[in-house]
């Protein structure tokens, strides 16, 4: 099975129709005065879910329902539906939800496509990487990606190749996954000449805009890489786990900007 | 010597002016395609000092030596102008030049106006930080305090108090400091209830947009937090040093939404 040019553009279509539906919902509730309460999702530890999580995904699934009922949804908040179509969306509706209760503008609303395997979502075919509050925008699939933001319309593609010791390297926590995990991070950001951390899903942007060379990171879920894969893709990067497989379902997962620093940094990794 | 408020208005245009020239010049060479280049300022580490740090702080030093040229400037690239009104401009055309590199919406352009003193400029009386690609101002002085960004014209006001174990604690670098400051820091968190790294000076304006309750950083310089504090202060947040003193010359610096999670913070930074 292969999408043509229209069906390609029709779900690129929907797929801007949602990330313009959860940009609504999501700032709604952003920035309240005094700052943002949460539930907490789990006994251990702290995993906030706000009223505007739930409210996004729901908006986003009631229009898939209405304009493609046959297709599949696997969603952060309210789960999997399992459709007819062969294909399925893959929805974070807040992607940083600890960013968004913080007021940062580096949260993000995930949104993939992705054909439908016997075991759940395969590798994605379209993603759109959206930051409501900044009112920008990233997507890419089907061999065309693009950006549109403050400076208006920008293409998207990765850096050029350089040696690690010259690159940029992002992860959303200084503490990445397990201690083993987190040793091999060491390494690799020992050799980096730049480790940040704290951007949630927007470091995967600006990997695809061409402004960082890598972002590693540990113990993801799916919906939180697949759009972040199509996108990068999508503008001349790859997207892998941490021994250079598939990484669309999550766990650990490298996002390079092109195939000479993801085989440096993947050595180190598993150094 | 106290100001008018029609003094008090006048310095806030100057003030408003200032961020618009340095919103330009950085804006015009963020995000180049392929990232940006940068000199090496120290000889050891990585110091990025880039084309449009310089270009923002000329903007600006030239705008005040034509509308106040008595007043003295305290830049972070073109150093010290001694003036002879009595007050003097602190500037930092760029603060988180690693973030502006990087392509992040957290750096900032940050301005201030302060009382002269005989050993550099004194607590300041009026502060701005602004966010340019996000379109993102913060304001505070003289008694009275303001932003305007993407949802129109807020108010700052920082949140009541809570108890530090319901409480969101920034840095900017998890590695805070010295090896003792950095003990120090980690007593902090590990009581907070969500400690958050990466945002550069827009962390200061979330705590006077009222959206988290501390930051904490060592190793400043005047130029880092003389605007915050007078943002902060404005909107009804407290900054000092670690030990609870003046904290408008740098080093150790903690900002606070309240006196209540400032004093349960500054107990654990010296316990």
């Amino acid at each position: 099975m292969s999408e043509t040019p229209a069906q390609a553009a029709q779900f690129l279509a929907l797929a801007h129709a949602l990330a313009d539906l959860a940009r609504k919902e999501t700032l709604a509730a952003f920035r309240p005065a005094g700052g943002i309460s949460a539930d907490n999702k789990r006994a251990e530890g702290f995993d906030p879910v706000t009223a505007a999580d739930r409210a996004a995904e729901a908006a986003m699934r009631a229009l898939i329902e209405a304009e493609r009922p046959e297709d599949g949804i696997h969603g952060e908040e309210f789960g999997i539906k399992r459709g007819s179509s062969g294909l399925t969306w893959v929805l974070d509706p807040i992607d940083g939800t600890r960013g968004y209760m913080s007021g940062t503008p580096t949260w993000g609303v995930l949104i993939a496509l992705a054909r439908e395997e016997a075991d759940g979502p395969g590798a994605p075919l379209l993603g759109v990487i959206d930051q409501p509050y900044i009112g920008e925008r990233f997507w890419g699939g089907f061999g065309a990606a693009g950006s549109l933001g403050p400076l208006g319309e920008r293409p998207l593609a990765t850096r050029p190749a350089r040696k690690l010791s010259e690159a940029t390297l992002f992860s959303t926590f200084p503490e990445v996954g397990t201690s083993a995990e987190g040793a091999a991070f060491a390494r690799l950001s020992q050799v980096a000449r730049l480790t940040r951390y704290g951007m949630d899903c927007y470091a995967y942007a600006l990997v695809a805009a061409g402004q960082i060379d890598l972002v590693v990171e540990a113990g993801l879920q799916a919906y939180d890489v697949a759009a972040p894969i199509a996108v990068i893709e999508a503008a001349g990067g790859l997207v892998t786990d941490w021994q250079g497989g598939p990484a669309h379902r999550g766990g650990q997962v490298i996002a390079a900007a092109n195939r000479d620093i993801h085989a440096e940094a993947i050595a180190l990794l598993n150094g």
